[in-house]
């Protein structure tokens, strides 16, 4: 009996922001495995902010999404059929294919990964691209040192969490941002850091005055919008903005800060980054993250919604500013 | 009989543009120099766009300048009186003491200028603090590197034009963007960089595409407003902005560049510098820059306003975009 899988496909391109009518599904049967394939049933899909920008149809570092396409994300699933040694029946793997239910590759282009280390979920967050962007970011593009205090916006979600604890372990003072009392809550109690602040509650160049009265050295910016512009005025000399990313103005563009000027004299440096260009970086990423969420240093949270029909919704939530996900938001798909 | 010396003080500070009636003059006595002094007569005084700032009463890089008090400021002139044997009657001397005929200074606040190599005024200007802020830009901002495109703005002006010659000398692609027609043609004719305009004719994203079809590598800044937007987009991947001023901000401030975004997907940096910090690069920077101006491969071109009393509409001038100088504006004071 052939394999069948249901898919998210991109129906239409949005405007501004997406609705649900951007989406469709349908449902495709996946042939056998050839030799060096498998055959793979995801278990838990990736959401992700930078996917609104493969919405459109533009040229970028991915190339955008194809209309009548499933959409291309990550995902973590188990083999069910193989055609090759190195990846019997069971193995946990990680994939590029998306938002599908089942899929045949290359053994090549999947990733096997280590479940009794951590649950498979775990490498779509904080072990996975979304702790890599955290560390890429603090490590190899802000040289964030132990001591500095660094600004986090967007610090509930998915990368933005990451880079709060990976932050604090570095021994730095860490002032993080969300859109809501819950997320605010979230960065306080349980990631502890050392001041937390809705930015739609008062001015964020205010809560950047309160939490960091000398300044901040780093600025680790996912929303871009007034957020950057405040961070602009906080930075100290020599300070850093690792960009990452601009969930402001993803729908709809937001106007740029009116005091980039202050990169003269300060001598700011500011330094944009795509993760894929440091996969190189996974194993020494991982060696520090593996055992740090072993001993608690680390922990992994995600908001899971369930069954694949969840998905476009969940994304849309996402990209909602104050609403959406705590940490890492996945979908779970129905055993 | 004692040195008199006329001096140029700020008067008010401005809000916006400012006018003639924010400067004054005055005429102070200056006293005979004591043991490791001298006194000097200055013959050229520097003109520069980031004296606007210090007119502001705010917290920089450099100190405010104090209403009341002269404005400091590049100089060159001659020792007239002498306590110190390094530094004999006669002696061409550099000073940052700014627009007042003469003064005294103890030397170790003074470099001595070698005249042999370039008339005095030159090192106000290509081989100036002028230059040396092109230098900088290029070589320890930008990275730019051989066979790569650079757009600067501004590049009629003192900085500019010295990026436009040494990016040439790097055996560069330059485009350079200034305010008139006039400027324009210095460009195209005397500097030969590859592709000019002016920014007010004309889209600036329409002449860069022109210019370099294939995107720029690097923008030497000088501008900020619609030419930074407009470098945004021209930039290829991993492309650098080193920046140096931001004079279309100076007098009222302009919004940000509308697709900072791009940032993230193209990989740029941005950087800003200020000169200062880099005066340790200053024998580098002679080294190579003394024996060009010798051959011709570099040329020092200036705009000479004649009098004290005309300094403060120089100044008023360079500030005005479209109008002002080619090269270095500097003031010769009568003999």
């Amino acid at each position: 009996m052939p394999t069948v899988s249901r898919e998210v496909r991109l129906a239409s391109r949005p405007q501004g922001e997406p609705s649900l009518s951007n989406f469709s599904f349908a449902t495709v049967e996946v042939r056998e495995p050839h030799a060096g394939e498998v055959l793979v049933r995801n278990e838990f899909l990736s959401v992700d902010p930078y996917m609104r920008g493969r919405m459109n149809d533009a040229k970028s570092y991915v190339p955008p999404f194809q209309v009548g396409q499933p959409l291309e994300g990550g995902a973590v699933g188990r083999v069910i059929a193989s055609q090759d040694e190195g990846f019997p029946v069971g193995t946990y793997v990680q994939s590029i294919y998306g938002w599908r239910e089942a899929f045949v590759a290359p053994v090549e282009r999947l990733q096997i990964i280590d479940t009794s280390v951590a649950p498979a979920s775990a490498y779509l967050g904080i072990l996975g691209v979304t702790g890599l962007t955290a560390w890429v970011g603090l490590n190899r593009i802000a040289n964030l040192k132990t001591g500095e205090a660094i600004f986090v916006s967007g610090g509930a979600g998915g990368v933005g969490n990451a880079a709060c604890q990976l932050a604090k372990m570095h021994g730095c003072k860490v002032i993080a941002s969300a859109g809501s009392e819950e997320k605010v809550r979230f960065l306080r109690e349980v990631l502890k850091v050392d001041y937390a602040f809705n930015y739609r509650d008062g001015s964020p160049v205010e809560h950047l005055r309160k939490g960091a009265p000398d300044g901040i050295d780093v600025y680790f910016d996912n929303t871009g919008g007034p957020q950057l512009e405040a961070a602009l005025s906080a930075l100290r000399n020599n300070g850093r903005i690792a960009m990452c990313g601009g969930i402001a103005g993803y729908n709809t563009p937001v106007p740029g800060p009116r005091n980039l000027i202050l990169v003269v004299a300060k001598r700011l440096r500011i330094e944009g980054f795509i993760v894929s260009d440091y996969f190189k970086d996974a194993p020494a990423f991982l060696a520090e993250a593996i055992p740090a969420l072993k001993s608690g240093k680390l922990i992994n949270r995600e908001t899971v919604v369930v069954g694949l029909d969840a998905a476009p919704a969940a994304f849309l939530d996402l990209l909602r500013s104050g609403a959406g996900n705590i940490g890492k938001m996945i979908v779970k798909l129905a055993d």
